[in-house]
Protein backbone atom coordinates (compact mmCIF):
# COMPACT_ATOMS: atom_id res chain seq x y z
CA UNK A 1 0.00 0.00 0.00
CA UNK A 2 1.00 3.33 -1.02
CA UNK A 3 1.19 6.30 2.01
CA UNK A 4 -2.18 8.37 1.92
CA UNK A 5 -1.99 11.77 2.01
CA UNK A 6 -3.13 12.16 5.54
CA UNK A 7 -1.33 9.48 7.12
CA UNK A 8 2.16 11.13 5.50
CA UNK A 9 0.99 14.29 7.17
CA UNK A 10 0.52 12.67 10.51
CA UNK A 11 4.01 10.96 10.39
CA UNK A 12 5.76 14.37 9.64
CA UNK A 13 3.65 15.71 12.84
CA UNK A 14 5.18 13.53 15.17
CA UNK A 15 8.95 14.75 14.95
CA UNK A 16 7.69 17.21 17.16
CA UNK A 17 5.84 17.52 20.57
CA UNK A 18 3.01 19.81 19.46
CA UNK A 19 2.32 17.12 16.84
CA UNK A 20 2.74 13.86 19.12
CA UNK A 21 0.65 15.95 21.89
CA UNK A 22 -1.73 16.91 19.10
CA UNK A 23 -2.19 13.49 17.75
CA UNK A 24 -1.69 11.29 20.92
CA UNK A 25 1.47 9.14 18.74
CA UNK A 26 4.88 8.44 18.14
CA UNK A 27 7.28 7.62 15.49
CA UNK A 28 9.09 4.54 16.59
CA UNK A 29 12.06 3.71 14.13
CA UNK A 30 14.43 0.96 13.01
CA UNK A 31 14.81 -2.71 13.79
CA UNK A 32 15.15 -3.60 17.28
CA UNK A 33 13.01 -0.31 18.69
CA UNK A 34 10.08 -1.78 16.28
CA UNK A 35 10.68 -5.49 17.26
CA UNK A 36 10.26 -4.30 21.17
CA UNK A 37 6.96 -2.53 20.17
CA UNK A 38 5.78 -5.23 18.65
CA UNK A 39 6.60 -7.55 21.39
CA UNK A 40 5.44 -5.50 23.98
CA UNK A 41 2.75 -3.39 22.63
CA UNK A 42 1.67 -4.69 19.91
CA UNK A 43 -1.84 -3.27 20.54
CA UNK A 44 -0.67 0.43 20.22
CA UNK A 45 0.66 0.12 16.67
CA UNK A 46 -1.71 1.79 13.81
CA UNK A 47 0.92 0.96 11.11
CA UNK A 48 4.24 0.34 9.67
CA UNK A 49 6.09 1.74 7.19
CA UNK A 50 9.03 -0.06 5.87
CA UNK A 51 11.16 -0.12 2.44
CA UNK A 52 11.94 -4.11 0.86
CA UNK A 53 15.11 -4.10 2.99
CA UNK A 54 13.47 -3.42 6.17
CA UNK A 55 11.58 -5.94 6.18
CA UNK A 56 14.10 -8.08 4.88
CA UNK A 57 16.37 -7.50 8.13
CA UNK A 58 12.61 -6.78 10.65
CA UNK A 59 10.64 -10.11 9.33
CA UNK A 60 6.86 -10.03 8.75
CA UNK A 61 4.67 -7.48 10.13
CA UNK A 62 1.28 -7.49 11.69
CA UNK A 63 -1.46 -5.08 10.70
CA UNK A 64 -1.24 -2.36 8.33
CA UNK A 65 1.93 -1.93 6.14
CA UNK A 66 3.29 0.64 3.79
CA UNK A 67 5.71 -0.22 1.54
CA UNK A 68 8.09 2.42 0.32
CA UNK A 69 10.98 3.00 -1.87
CA UNK A 70 14.76 3.83 -0.32
CA UNK A 71 14.27 7.51 -1.56
CA UNK A 72 10.40 7.80 -0.06
CA UNK A 73 11.55 6.26 2.82
CA UNK A 74 14.84 8.59 3.74
CA UNK A 75 11.90 11.41 3.09
CA UNK A 76 10.72 10.15 6.56
CA UNK A 77 12.95 8.79 8.16
CA UNK A 78 14.98 10.64 11.26
CA UNK A 79 17.84 9.32 10.47
CA UNK A 80 20.40 9.80 7.69
CA UNK A 81 21.33 5.85 7.83
CA UNK A 82 18.18 4.34 8.59
CA UNK A 83 17.53 0.75 8.77
CA UNK A 84 14.48 1.08 6.27
CA UNK A 85 11.38 0.42 9.15
CA UNK A 86 9.60 2.75 11.06
CA UNK A 87 6.56 2.25 12.84
CA UNK A 88 3.33 5.06 14.20
CA UNK A 89 2.28 4.01 17.44
CA UNK A 90 -0.05 6.00 20.24
CA UNK A 91 1.84 7.11 22.71
CA UNK A 92 1.59 4.75 26.33
CA UNK A 93 -0.91 6.06 28.80
CA UNK A 94 0.74 6.20 32.09
CA UNK A 95 -0.06 3.66 34.99
CA UNK A 96 -3.62 4.91 36.93
CA UNK A 97 -2.81 7.15 39.88
CA UNK A 98 -3.67 4.36 42.27
CA UNK A 99 -1.84 2.15 40.22
CA UNK A 100 1.13 1.12 42.78
CA UNK A 101 4.64 0.48 41.45
CA UNK A 102 5.89 -3.00 42.40
CA UNK A 103 9.97 -2.02 42.29
CA UNK A 104 11.66 -1.85 45.78
CA UNK A 105 12.83 1.54 44.86
CA UNK A 106 11.76 4.22 42.32
CA UNK A 107 14.15 6.06 39.30
CA UNK A 108 13.62 9.54 38.69
CA UNK A 109 14.95 11.72 36.27
CA UNK A 110 14.74 15.30 37.24
CA UNK A 111 15.26 17.62 34.32
CA UNK A 112 16.88 15.40 31.88
CA UNK A 113 17.62 17.63 28.38
CA UNK A 114 19.33 15.53 26.63
CA UNK A 115 17.23 12.84 24.21
CA UNK A 116 20.37 10.48 23.91
CA UNK A 117 20.99 10.03 28.10
CA UNK A 118 17.13 9.48 28.47
CA UNK A 119 16.74 6.72 25.55
CA UNK A 120 20.16 5.32 27.31
CA UNK A 121 18.68 5.56 30.53
CA UNK A 122 15.87 3.56 29.66
CA UNK A 123 17.82 0.92 28.70
CA UNK A 124 20.11 0.59 31.42
CA UNK A 125 17.22 0.74 33.73
CA UNK A 126 15.43 -2.18 31.55
CA UNK A 127 18.66 -4.62 31.99
CA UNK A 128 18.74 -4.06 36.00
CA UNK A 129 15.27 -5.32 35.76
CA UNK A 130 13.14 -2.34 37.15
CA UNK A 131 10.13 -0.90 35.46
CA UNK A 132 9.16 2.38 37.08
CA UNK A 133 10.63 5.30 35.66
CA UNK A 134 9.61 8.72 36.92
CA UNK A 135 10.43 12.05 35.15
CA UNK A 136 9.43 15.60 35.72
CA UNK A 137 7.94 17.49 33.23
CA UNK A 138 11.66 19.41 33.17
CA UNK A 139 13.15 16.49 30.96
CA UNK A 140 12.81 16.24 27.01
CA UNK A 141 9.78 13.88 25.65
CA UNK A 142 10.37 9.98 25.87
CA UNK A 143 8.12 9.56 23.06
CA UNK A 144 10.51 11.94 20.95
CA UNK A 145 11.93 9.78 17.67
CA UNK A 146 15.23 10.36 19.31
CA UNK A 147 14.45 9.13 22.75
CA UNK A 148 12.66 6.35 21.41
CA UNK A 149 15.59 5.38 18.90
CA UNK A 150 18.15 6.02 21.59
CA UNK A 151 16.03 3.53 23.75
CA UNK A 152 15.98 1.06 21.67
CA UNK A 153 12.05 1.21 22.33
CA UNK A 154 12.28 0.17 25.49
CA UNK A 155 10.08 2.92 26.47
CA UNK A 156 7.45 0.57 25.50
CA UNK A 157 8.66 -1.85 28.19
CA UNK A 158 8.76 0.71 31.04
CA UNK A 159 6.14 2.30 33.65
CA UNK A 160 6.64 5.75 32.61
CA UNK A 161 4.91 8.41 34.85
CA UNK A 162 5.66 12.18 34.47
CA UNK A 163 4.92 14.62 37.17
CA UNK A 164 4.64 18.74 36.73
CA UNK A 165 7.84 18.99 39.50
CA UNK A 166 9.70 17.25 42.23
CA UNK A 167 7.17 18.19 45.21
CA UNK A 168 4.72 16.17 43.29
CA UNK A 169 6.76 13.23 42.59
CA UNK A 170 7.76 13.20 45.61
CA UNK A 171 4.07 13.49 47.66
CA UNK A 172 2.78 10.63 44.41
CA UNK A 173 5.89 8.39 45.44
CA UNK A 174 5.13 8.51 49.62
CA UNK A 175 1.66 8.06 48.82
CA UNK A 176 2.59 4.44 47.98
CA UNK A 177 4.86 4.57 50.74
CA UNK A 178 7.85 5.37 49.45
CA UNK A 179 9.17 7.78 51.30
CA UNK A 180 13.05 8.29 51.39
CA UNK A 181 14.09 10.36 48.60
CA UNK A 182 17.47 10.79 47.92
CA UNK A 183 19.11 13.39 45.44
CA UNK A 184 21.99 12.68 43.89
CA UNK A 185 25.00 15.76 44.23
CA UNK A 186 27.90 15.90 42.32
CA UNK A 187 29.44 17.83 45.29
CA UNK A 188 28.28 16.55 48.69
CA UNK A 189 26.28 13.60 50.60
CA UNK A 190 26.48 10.34 51.37
CA UNK A 191 28.79 8.01 49.05
CA UNK A 192 26.19 6.03 46.76
CA UNK A 193 28.20 3.07 47.44
CA UNK A 194 27.60 2.57 51.11
CA UNK A 195 24.41 4.63 52.06
CA UNK A 196 22.55 2.30 53.79
CA UNK A 197 19.07 1.89 52.77
CA UNK A 198 19.68 3.39 49.62
CA UNK A 199 17.33 1.42 47.49
CA UNK A 200 14.49 0.33 49.89
CA UNK A 201 10.80 2.41 49.54
CA UNK A 202 13.05 5.04 48.47
CA UNK A 203 12.98 7.16 45.42
CA UNK A 204 16.28 7.76 43.97
CA UNK A 205 17.00 11.29 41.88
CA UNK A 206 19.02 11.92 39.11
CA UNK A 207 19.19 15.56 37.80
CA UNK A 208 19.82 16.78 34.52
CA UNK A 209 22.85 17.59 32.93
CA UNK A 210 23.38 20.95 33.13
CA UNK A 211 21.83 22.07 36.54
CA UNK A 212 21.85 18.85 39.08
CA UNK A 213 18.98 18.31 40.73
CA UNK A 214 16.48 20.81 41.80
CA UNK A 215 16.07 21.45 45.39
CA UNK A 216 13.99 19.33 47.94
CA UNK A 217 13.31 19.71 51.58
CA UNK A 218 14.01 16.34 53.84
CA UNK A 219 15.68 14.39 50.66
CA UNK A 220 19.20 13.14 51.61
CA UNK A 221 22.05 13.99 49.42
CA UNK A 222 23.78 11.23 47.85
CA UNK A 223 27.15 11.72 46.01
CA UNK A 224 29.38 9.49 43.70
CA UNK A 225 32.99 9.25 44.63
CA UNK A 226 35.28 10.28 42.22
CA UNK A 227 38.83 10.06 42.75
CA UNK A 228 39.91 11.83 39.86
CA UNK A 229 37.85 15.33 40.92
CA UNK A 230 36.78 15.71 37.54
CA UNK A 231 33.13 16.45 37.64
CA UNK A 232 31.73 16.26 33.83
CA UNK A 233 29.86 12.44 34.09
CA UNK A 234 27.41 12.89 32.69
CA UNK A 235 23.70 12.09 33.57
CA UNK A 236 23.45 8.91 31.90
CA UNK A 237 26.67 8.01 33.29
CA UNK A 238 25.53 8.83 36.58
CA UNK A 239 22.24 6.39 36.60
CA UNK A 240 24.37 3.81 35.51
CA UNK A 241 26.38 3.96 38.36
CA UNK A 242 23.36 4.04 40.97
CA UNK A 243 21.41 1.38 39.08
CA UNK A 244 24.45 -1.21 39.03
CA UNK A 245 25.25 -0.23 42.46
CA UNK A 246 21.13 -1.79 43.62
CA UNK A 247 22.07 -4.35 41.09
CA UNK A 248 25.52 -5.12 43.19
CA UNK A 249 23.81 -5.03 46.22
CA UNK A 250 20.61 -7.15 45.10
CA UNK A 251 23.21 -10.37 43.81
CA UNK A 252 25.76 -10.12 46.54
CA UNK A 253 23.23 -9.97 49.55
CA UNK B 1 43.96 37.94 11.51
CA UNK B 2 41.61 35.74 8.56
CA UNK B 3 42.87 32.47 8.37
CA UNK B 4 44.44 31.86 5.31
CA UNK B 5 43.48 29.76 2.32
CA UNK B 6 46.46 27.01 3.49
CA UNK B 7 45.33 26.86 7.37
CA UNK B 8 41.68 26.56 6.08
CA UNK B 9 42.76 23.34 3.67
CA UNK B 10 44.50 22.28 6.83
CA UNK B 11 41.46 22.82 9.47
CA UNK B 12 39.04 21.35 6.67
CA UNK B 13 40.73 17.44 6.09
CA UNK B 14 41.04 17.54 9.75
CA UNK B 15 37.53 15.86 9.72
CA UNK B 16 38.68 12.80 7.87
CA UNK B 17 40.81 10.35 9.84
CA UNK B 18 43.47 10.28 6.26
CA UNK B 19 43.77 13.90 6.99
CA UNK B 20 44.75 13.58 10.32
CA UNK B 21 47.33 11.15 9.74
CA UNK B 22 48.94 12.84 7.06
CA UNK B 23 49.30 16.03 9.03
CA UNK B 24 49.72 15.22 12.75
CA UNK B 25 46.87 17.65 13.80
CA UNK B 26 43.40 17.38 15.01
CA UNK B 27 40.43 19.68 15.79
CA UNK B 28 38.74 20.12 19.11
CA UNK B 29 35.99 21.96 19.32
CA UNK B 30 33.74 23.95 21.86
CA UNK B 31 34.40 26.00 25.80
CA UNK B 32 35.43 23.16 27.65
CA UNK B 33 37.51 20.95 25.04
CA UNK B 34 39.08 24.01 24.05
CA UNK B 35 39.93 24.98 27.42
CA UNK B 36 40.94 20.94 28.56
CA UNK B 37 43.76 21.53 26.06
CA UNK B 38 44.69 24.94 26.73
CA UNK B 39 44.75 23.79 30.69
CA UNK B 40 46.26 20.49 29.54
CA UNK B 41 49.00 20.29 26.78
CA UNK B 42 49.31 24.01 25.56
CA UNK B 43 52.09 23.25 23.39
CA UNK B 44 50.29 21.02 21.31
CA UNK B 45 48.35 24.11 20.41
CA UNK B 46 49.05 25.61 16.49
CA UNK B 47 46.04 28.29 16.33
CA UNK B 48 42.33 28.72 17.45
CA UNK B 49 39.38 29.70 15.80
CA UNK B 50 37.04 31.69 17.28
CA UNK B 51 33.63 33.88 16.71
CA UNK B 52 33.54 36.82 18.69
CA UNK B 53 30.66 35.15 21.11
CA UNK B 54 32.93 32.18 21.33
CA UNK B 55 35.83 34.32 22.30
CA UNK B 56 33.16 35.95 25.26
CA UNK B 57 32.29 32.78 26.14
CA UNK B 58 35.92 31.32 26.78
CA UNK B 59 38.06 34.06 27.60
CA UNK B 60 41.50 35.50 26.11
CA UNK B 61 43.19 32.76 24.02
CA UNK B 62 46.72 32.27 23.88
CA UNK B 63 48.75 31.97 20.32
CA UNK B 64 47.83 32.37 17.03
CA UNK B 65 44.03 33.35 17.09
CA UNK B 66 42.07 34.17 13.97
CA UNK B 67 38.34 35.69 14.52
CA UNK B 68 35.76 34.49 11.90
CA UNK B 69 32.17 35.87 11.61
CA UNK B 70 29.65 33.38 12.49
CA UNK B 71 28.84 32.19 9.19
CA UNK B 72 32.48 32.03 8.31
CA UNK B 73 32.87 29.50 11.38
CA UNK B 74 29.29 27.78 10.88
CA UNK B 75 31.57 26.75 7.21
CA UNK B 76 33.79 24.66 9.64
CA UNK B 77 32.42 23.71 13.07
CA UNK B 78 31.68 20.01 12.93
CA UNK B 79 28.12 20.92 15.10
CA UNK B 80 25.60 22.96 13.85
CA UNK B 81 24.89 24.89 16.82
CA UNK B 82 28.63 25.35 17.78
CA UNK B 83 29.62 27.25 20.51
CA UNK B 84 31.78 29.33 18.32
CA UNK B 85 35.34 28.25 19.23
CA UNK B 86 38.20 25.56 17.91
CA UNK B 87 41.55 24.99 18.15
CA UNK B 88 43.91 22.77 15.82
CA UNK B 89 46.46 20.44 18.45
CA UNK B 90 48.65 17.89 17.34
CA UNK B 91 47.81 14.85 18.50
CA UNK B 92 49.30 13.89 21.32
CA UNK B 93 52.12 10.77 21.15
CA UNK B 94 51.60 8.22 23.02
CA UNK B 95 53.54 7.68 25.95
CA UNK B 96 57.36 5.52 24.87
CA UNK B 97 57.06 1.93 24.29
CA UNK B 98 59.55 1.89 27.93
CA UNK B 99 57.17 4.45 29.40
CA UNK B 100 55.41 2.15 32.73
CA UNK B 101 51.77 2.83 33.27
CA UNK B 102 51.26 4.30 36.70
CA UNK B 103 47.80 2.90 37.64
CA UNK B 104 46.90 0.01 39.58
CA UNK B 105 45.18 -1.85 36.67
CA UNK B 106 44.93 -0.80 32.55
CA UNK B 107 41.66 -0.13 31.04
CA UNK B 108 41.31 -0.86 27.51
CA UNK B 109 38.63 -0.70 24.52
CA UNK B 110 38.70 -3.29 22.26
CA UNK B 111 36.81 -2.84 18.58
CA UNK B 112 34.72 0.43 19.92
CA UNK B 113 33.38 1.82 16.88
CA UNK B 114 30.86 4.51 17.85
CA UNK B 115 32.94 8.10 18.69
CA UNK B 116 30.31 9.27 21.38
CA UNK B 117 30.72 6.41 23.48
CA UNK B 118 34.90 6.60 23.08
CA UNK B 119 34.76 10.09 24.12
CA UNK B 120 32.10 8.83 27.31
CA UNK B 121 34.20 6.44 27.79
CA UNK B 122 37.51 9.02 28.31
CA UNK B 123 35.39 11.85 30.78
CA UNK B 124 34.20 8.67 33.09
CA UNK B 125 37.77 7.31 32.84
CA UNK B 126 39.09 10.74 34.01
CA UNK B 127 36.56 11.01 36.64
CA UNK B 128 37.98 7.71 38.39
CA UNK B 129 41.34 9.09 38.50
CA UNK B 130 42.92 7.10 36.45
CA UNK B 131 45.09 8.18 33.45
CA UNK B 132 45.71 5.51 31.06
CA UNK B 133 43.57 4.21 28.14
CA UNK B 134 44.38 1.66 25.63
CA UNK B 135 42.80 0.30 22.88
CA UNK B 136 43.02 -1.68 19.49
CA UNK B 137 43.16 -0.56 15.69
CA UNK B 138 39.51 -2.26 15.04
CA UNK B 139 38.23 0.89 17.18
CA UNK B 140 37.61 4.45 16.18
CA UNK B 141 40.40 7.77 16.40
CA UNK B 142 40.13 8.72 19.69
CA UNK B 143 41.06 12.33 17.79
CA UNK B 144 38.10 12.27 15.29
CA UNK B 145 36.20 15.44 15.46
CA UNK B 146 33.59 14.02 17.05
CA UNK B 147 35.46 11.61 19.83
CA UNK B 148 36.89 14.63 21.08
CA UNK B 149 33.59 16.60 21.23
CA UNK B 150 32.03 13.94 23.02
CA UNK B 151 35.18 13.33 25.49
CA UNK B 152 34.88 17.17 25.99
CA UNK B 153 38.38 17.12 25.29
CA UNK B 154 39.73 14.56 28.10
CA UNK B 155 41.69 12.90 25.35
CA UNK B 156 44.52 15.62 26.22
CA UNK B 157 44.35 14.73 29.94
CA UNK B 158 44.55 11.06 29.10
CA UNK B 159 47.47 8.87 27.94
CA UNK B 160 45.98 6.91 24.99
CA UNK B 161 48.20 3.85 23.56
CA UNK B 162 47.15 2.28 20.48
CA UNK B 163 47.37 -1.75 19.80
CA UNK B 164 46.97 -3.65 16.51
CA UNK B 165 45.08 -6.20 18.05
CA UNK B 166 43.85 -8.03 21.81
CA UNK B 167 47.37 -10.25 21.46
CA UNK B 168 49.69 -7.17 20.90
CA UNK B 169 48.22 -5.22 23.78
CA UNK B 170 48.33 -8.45 25.95
CA UNK B 171 51.82 -8.12 25.13
CA UNK B 172 52.81 -4.87 25.46
CA UNK B 173 50.68 -4.53 29.17
CA UNK B 174 52.49 -8.39 30.60
CA UNK B 175 56.12 -6.70 30.00
CA UNK B 176 54.77 -4.00 32.23
CA UNK B 177 53.66 -6.52 34.79
CA UNK B 178 49.77 -6.61 34.35
CA UNK B 179 49.77 -10.24 33.55
CA UNK B 180 46.06 -11.12 34.51
CA UNK B 181 43.46 -9.97 31.61
CA UNK B 182 39.80 -10.06 31.76
CA UNK B 183 37.50 -9.78 29.02
CA UNK B 184 34.08 -8.26 29.91
CA UNK B 185 31.41 -10.63 28.22
CA UNK B 186 27.74 -10.13 28.19
CA UNK B 187 26.80 -14.02 29.16
CA UNK B 188 29.27 -15.66 31.05
CA UNK B 189 31.86 -15.43 33.52
CA UNK B 190 32.31 -14.34 36.89
CA UNK B 191 30.68 -11.25 38.40
CA UNK B 192 32.28 -7.85 38.54
CA UNK B 193 31.10 -7.79 41.44
CA UNK B 194 32.68 -10.31 43.10
CA UNK B 195 35.68 -11.23 40.97
CA UNK B 196 38.86 -10.83 43.30
CA UNK B 197 41.92 -9.23 41.92
CA UNK B 198 40.04 -7.41 39.22
CA UNK B 199 41.81 -4.51 39.68
CA UNK B 200 44.97 -5.56 40.63
CA UNK B 201 47.79 -5.59 38.36
CA UNK B 202 45.58 -6.80 35.87
CA UNK B 203 43.69 -5.53 32.28
CA UNK B 204 39.87 -4.95 31.79
CA UNK B 205 38.81 -5.09 28.13
CA UNK B 206 35.46 -3.99 27.41
CA UNK B 207 34.27 -4.68 23.55
CA UNK B 208 32.81 -3.02 21.17
CA UNK B 209 29.14 -2.15 20.82
CA UNK B 210 28.17 -4.70 18.35
CA UNK B 211 30.21 -8.07 18.30
CA UNK B 212 31.62 -8.01 22.33
CA UNK B 213 35.46 -8.16 22.77
CA UNK B 214 37.92 -10.49 20.42
CA UNK B 215 38.80 -13.96 21.57
CA UNK B 216 42.23 -14.62 24.12
CA UNK B 217 43.36 -17.46 25.05
CA UNK B 218 44.31 -17.20 29.16
CA UNK B 219 42.19 -14.58 29.17
CA UNK B 220 39.42 -14.52 32.12
CA UNK B 221 35.55 -13.84 31.54
CA UNK B 222 33.91 -11.37 33.77
CA UNK B 223 30.17 -9.91 33.47
CA UNK B 224 27.74 -7.77 34.50
CA UNK B 225 24.45 -9.27 36.41
CA UNK B 226 21.61 -8.19 34.58
CA UNK B 227 18.63 -9.26 36.35
CA UNK B 228 16.53 -7.84 33.70
CA UNK B 229 17.54 -10.32 31.30
CA UNK B 230 17.78 -7.57 28.45
CA UNK B 231 21.22 -7.36 26.89
CA UNK B 232 22.11 -4.11 25.49
CA UNK B 233 24.25 -2.05 28.15
CA UNK B 234 26.08 0.27 25.40
CA UNK B 235 30.08 -0.41 25.53
CA UNK B 236 29.98 3.41 27.51
CA UNK B 237 27.71 2.12 30.28
CA UNK B 238 29.26 -1.49 30.82
CA UNK B 239 32.82 0.96 31.39
CA UNK B 240 30.92 2.94 33.33
CA UNK B 241 29.73 -0.54 35.83
CA UNK B 242 33.32 -1.46 35.60
CA UNK B 243 35.29 1.77 36.10
CA UNK B 244 32.63 2.51 39.06
CA UNK B 245 33.05 -0.91 40.30
CA UNK B 246 36.88 0.21 40.94
CA UNK B 247 35.94 3.11 42.81
CA UNK B 248 33.65 1.01 44.99
CA UNK B 249 36.03 -0.77 46.13
CA UNK B 250 39.09 1.97 46.26
CA UNK B 251 36.70 3.78 48.20
CA UNK B 252 35.06 1.30 50.93
CA UNK B 253 38.21 -1.27 51.03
Amino acid sequence: MELTRKLETLLRSLYTRHGRRKSGYCVCEGVRAVGELFARRPELVRFTVATERGLAEYGPVSGALYSLSESRFAEFAGTVNSQGILAVAAIPAPPGEETPPEVPFIFALDGLGDPGNFGTVCRTLRSTGLDELWYTKGSIDPYGDKAIRSGLGVQFALKLRCFENLETLRAAAARFGYDKVFLTDPHQGESCFTAPDLFQRSVVVIGGEANGVNDLAAARRVTIPMPGNYESLNAAQAATVFLFEYVRRLTTA
